[in-house]
C-alpha cells in the first residue's frame, strides 16, 4: 500500500509512524509546502520517499494534515490526481467548510472526512510521536458520501492504530468541537497574555508558577498558523463559546464583588462534576 | 524531632510522606479536624501518632496545611502552645491576612509564613504523593520576623525535600500568584462549567474531548473549600486579574468579529513566548 503524507507535522508524522510500525509493508511517501520539513521528515525516518503532486496517482491512501484553510483549497486538486480506489482523509479540526467545499466534486466518494482528537500543544516533524491515536477518538462526518469500500479501507488503518470511531454531521461536529477544544485554546492563550501582561519580570512567573498554571496555559504554545484557521472557519460557533465563557467569568466575578462566598462555593461543586466526566479522557504524552 | 502536622492532606501528607524518608528519626504526628481523615493517615502511614492541641507542647516543627480561613483561626492558639524552640510554618496560598493576623502574636518568631508552590488537583490523606516538594518552590514572607535559629531548622527541612526558596513580602506574594495560580483556577473552573451547562448529554464531552481540553480544566477537579477561602482572602488581587482576563478574552473576541485575522494570528504569536517563560517549572505527578 502506498500512503501518501501530505503535511508532515505532529498529526501527520505520528499518523505515518504508527502505520509503518502496523503495515511494515506500506511505503510512506511525503509531501510538504515547506522543503526542510520534508527533509527533517526523511532524517527522521517518518517518511521513505519525498514527492510531489505529481506522484500522487500512484497513492492508495492519502492522509491531508495541513491547515484547515490550506486543506480546502488542495483537497479537490487532490482528489483530481488519485485513482478510483484511493481514498483521501483529512484531519481538519472544522468538518462544515471543508465538507461543503467538496459537495460536489466528481470524485467525492474517495475523500473522507475525518477529525482524529489528538495531539500534543508542539508542532513540525518533530513533534510526531509513537501511539499519539491509540485509544483516541476519530470523528467521520458523512460516511455515507465514501464508497463504501474505500470506508472499509479507511477503517481498517484507524482501527490498526487503536482508534475509536464516531460518527457526526459537520454541523454538530463543528458546534461540539467549538466547547471542548477551540475554546480551551482562546482561554489558554489569553490567559497566557494576561500573566505575561502583568509580570514584566518573568522571573516572577517563573519562580512562581507551579503545575496548575502550566497546565492550564499549556495550549497557549500551540501554533497560530494552525490555529487562526480553525477559528476564521468556525467563527460563529466560537463566538457562541466566547460569549458563554465571558458570561460565566462576569457572574463570578460579581459573585466576588458581592462578597457570595456561599455562591462561589457552589460554583466551584457543581463544576467538580467535570471530574467523573472527564474520567476515561485518553492524554497524549506531552 | 517531632514533627506535627496540622491538616493532614495533599499537602500536609506529602510534607510529612518526605521528612520520614529523609529523616528516619523523626516522629511524626497528625492532627485533623476530620477524624476519619486521621485514622485514613494513620492507615496510609503518613503519620506514625494521632495527636491533639494539647500535645503541641511535644512539637519541634509544625507544619500547618489547612484552608486559609482556617489558618488565620487557629495559627495564634497552635503558637500559644509550641515550646519556643518549635517553628511553626503554614503552607497557605495568601500570605498577607495571615501574616497579620499574626503580627502582634507574642510568639511571633516562632511562625514561618511559607507558601511552596505545589500541588495537584487531588485532595485528601490519599492523594499524599512522595517528591511533591523536590524542585518547587517555597516562598517565604517576612522573614525576618522569625527568630534566626528557627529559621535555620525549617530551611534545613525545606532543602532536604529539594525545594528552592524564594523570600518576598506578602503584598507582592498575593498579587503575583493571583496572577500565576488563582486565576488559573477561575479560568479552568469556568471552562468546565461553560462547556458542561452546553453539552447536556455528558457523552459527547467524553467522546470529543481531547488531552487539550482536559489540561485546560484540569483545576476545575479543585477542593471548593480550600479555595473559596483564598478567593476570599486575596479578593482585590483576583479581581484585577479577572478584568484584565476578561478584558483579553473581550478583546479577542472583538477581533473575531471583525474578521481580523491577522489580529488574532499576532495574538496568538505574541503569546507563544509562555514556551520559554514556562521551560523549566517542574511539574507535579497527577
Amino acid at each position: 500500500m502506498n500512503v501518501f503524507v501530505i503535511g508532515i507535522g505532529l498529526i501527520g508524522g505520528s499518523f505515518v509512524k504508527d502505520i509503518k510500525a502496523k503495515m511494515p509493508e506500506a511505503k510512506i511517501f511525503g509531501i510538504d509546502a515547506n522543503p526542510e520539513h520534508l527533509e527533517e521528515a526523511l532524517a527522521l525516518g517518518l517518511i521513505e520517499y519525498k514527492a510531489t503532486y505529481s506522484d500522487l496517482d500512484k497513492a492508495d491512501f492519502v492522509i491531508v494534515s495541513i491547515p484547515v484553510n490550506a486543506t480546502v483549497k488542495e483537497l479537490p486538486k487532490i482528489l483530481d490526481i488519485v485513482h478510483d480506489d484511493c481514498v483521501v482523509c483529512d484531519a481538519g479540526s472544522t468538518k462544515e467548510l471543508i465538507c461543503r467545499a467538496l459537495a460536489n466534486h466528481p470524485k467525492r466518494r474517495n475523500f473522507l472526512a475525518c477529525h482524529p482528537i489528538a495531539g500534543t500543544e508542539f508542532s513540525g516533524p518533530s513533534a510526531a510521536i509513537n501511539g499519539l491515536y491509540q485509544g483516541k477518538t476519530n470523528i467521520i462526518c458523512e460516511v455515507e458520501k465514501t464508497a463504501f469500500k474505500l470506508q472499509e479501507k479507511a477503517l481498517e488503518v484507524f482501527q490498526s492504530l487503536g482508534m475509536r470511531i464516531r460518527y457526526m454531521n459537520p454541523k454538530a461536529h463543528d458546534k461540539h468541537i467549538a466547547y471542548v477544544s477551540h475554546l480551551s485554546h482562546i482561554s489558554s492563550f489569553m490567559l497566557g497574555k494576561t500573566v505575561i501582561e502583568k509580570e514584566k519580570n518573568e522571573r516572577d512567573i517563573f519562580d512562581m508558577a507551579g503545575s496548575g498554571f502550566e497546565s492550564t496555559v499549556r495550549l497557549a504554545k500551540s501554533s497560530p498558523a494552525m490555529w487562526t484557521p480553525i477559528f476564521e472557519q468556525n467563527k460563529e460557533n466560537v463566538i457562541d463559546t466566547l460569549n458563554e465563557y465571558i458570561q460565566n467569568l462576569t457572574d463570578f466575578r460579581e459573585l466576588l464583588l458581592a462578597d457570595d462566598f456561599e455562591g462561589i462555593y457552589k460554583e466551584m461543586n457543581n463544576t467538580n462534576k467535570i471530574k467523573s466526566i472527564l474520567k476515561g479522557i485518553p492524554l497524549n504524552k506531552k
